[in-house]
């Protein structure tokens, strides 16, 4: 702790020197808010966001209102930051999707797969390979548009249906989305069951099947306290993108027991600490977490938000 | 995730094969809480303890009821558990109390130093030269009389007055500590600052000035929740015994925005799906901080008890 209230600079040389946060509290967080947020509340976080030090902020989702009723709004909202200096990625689902974020003129997009046939079924509807064959058309569309793509991966650990998810079957779907052109894929935990050795191991086999650690982004959640301990797991196996919601928002509506994502300012504090560059001034975050809190009127469930804003 | 709600096993060769968790809950947590626990409630959370596996609960505290009224029941508390087949270590602050755990039967004491002058000057009104005089006889009376001697080191990471705390600093108390016969010195981050880089630069330090994670073990809070991740970095430098408290319960009275020790739910879940032993039953003890929190009548902050606790 410096007389500022952070932590020691001690770096690890086995972890990577600089780390790319891709903040998700604007979609994924508010996609799960029960009361609507208005959409100039939802422009000044991404503003906020952004002068914090975020360089990706996924903005929102241009899946169909029926449904996420929460970013129906999305229209409205991207024109509204679009001009920030910062990567303003957004979900879309398919090609009809495509073209409403084409029309507004969105420079990167997200697709999401699932790893398991039970959430494949649950969140889409679908077989996995289905999904897959429906993303398609989607991501060599916006690929020849030239729009980066990433591609979001579900229940790479475990599965509330099917238990622990076998190693081959995230290799296999994660080969599939990155032989499709997906320039990023994220590695879901998405009831947050993964511990580290789970997390080595994964990464290790993606890396032997060709999907080396520079091409994947770990997407923890809290459910049972690990997402952060599995964080280092994975900067140790040469990740260096890594998700996470500013003041733990979010969590995923079909998942048993989902509680909230990483939060940012726990991830921020840790990579300060191990002098990790990331670019963001957590004092800034929180702040910017504190005000949304107060937007949604419950706290931040972030135990550095909550320490930081503590009042003695 | 197994059928039964449990993290898969992946092994990381790095790692130990087995951990002792050293559980505080019943002495560090309740010793925080504001209303009265009846003795017979304390009595039946040790006796749920050990009976979900854990090896270790440290009891009670010997210090003068005046300063800790929470557990000015020791006496009548100590001899309801004696029996059970556990290590069951009692705080002593000097030679009365050390009287006092004789006169009951105590097998292990452990003793509380600080390795900043600004918190041994608020906590025990000393400097730590001065305090570690007033244990010297404490520790050598106990050792002659057979007991086990564990030492305690607050504030090894940060200090909410001085900042960050040079590892050299708590080396020279650790290995005091040491020469003076405490066979295990527990490091504490009192005030949860830190992070993992931290925690094994010193670890190292001591290691080279001749007190080897063999004989240490880590005392980590979740304030900036660091918590698990810092075990992590603690186990991968060869620390083998862990402090937690059951459900989260505690952190320090004394300490700036101190939050609750790391939750045993949270390690167990980790170091089981690290494939890493420690005899623990996770049923049980999250059964066990259920009732507990039910007795204390507010929710476990643990997340793993949350979680498994949930009814959907």
């Amino acid at each position: 702790m410096t007389a500022a209230g952070l932590p020691m600079v001690v770096p690890d040389p086995a972890l990577p020197a600089r780390v790319r946060i891709h903040e998700v509290g604007a979609r994924d967080g508010l996609q799960n808010e029960k009361g609507a947020v208005p959409t100039e509340v939802k422009a000044e976080f991404i503003r906020r966001l952004a002068a914090a030090g975020l360089s990706t902020v996924e903005a929102t989702s241009f899946v169909h209102p029926r449904w996420v009723p929460q970013l129906a709004d999305a229209e409205d909202l991207f024109p509204m930051v679009r001009d920030l200096p910062v990567r303003l990625p957004v979900l879309v689902p398919n090609e009809r999707g495509l073209d409403r974020a084409l029309a507004l003129g969105v420079r990167e997009i997200a697709v999401f797969a699932s790893a398991t046939e039970s959430f494949a079924k649950a969140n889409l509807n679908r077989t996995v390979d289905e999904a897959l064959a429906l993303f398609a058309p989607t991501v060599t569309r916006a690929i020849e548009a030239g729009l980066k793509v990433r591609g979001y991966l579900s229940m790479c650990f475990g599965d509330p249906w099917e238990g622990a998810v076998p190693v081959e079957q995230v290799v296999r779907v994660t080969r599939a989305l990155a032989e499709m052109g997906c320039d990023e894929l994220s590695l879901g935990d998405t009831i947050g069951v993964a511990t580290p050795g789970h997390v080595g191991e994964l990464l290790q086999a993606l890396d032997g099947a060709g999907v080396p650690a520079s091409r994947l982004a770990v997407h923890f959640h809290d459910t049972y306290g690990q997402a952060l301990s599995n964080t280092l797991a994975a900067l140790r196996h040469g990740v260096t993108t890594v998700d996470a919601s500013a003041g733990g928002l979010g969590g995923c509506p079909y998942a048993k027991s989902a509680t909230g994502n990483l939060a940012t300012e726990d991830l921020v504090w840790m990579l300060d600490g191990l002098g990790i560059e990331t670019g963001v001034d957590l004092a800034a975050l929180t702040a910017t977490s504190v005000w949304m809190a107060e937007q949604l009127g419950r706290p931040s469930p972030s135990r550095t938000v909550r320490a930081l804003s503590h009042k003695e």
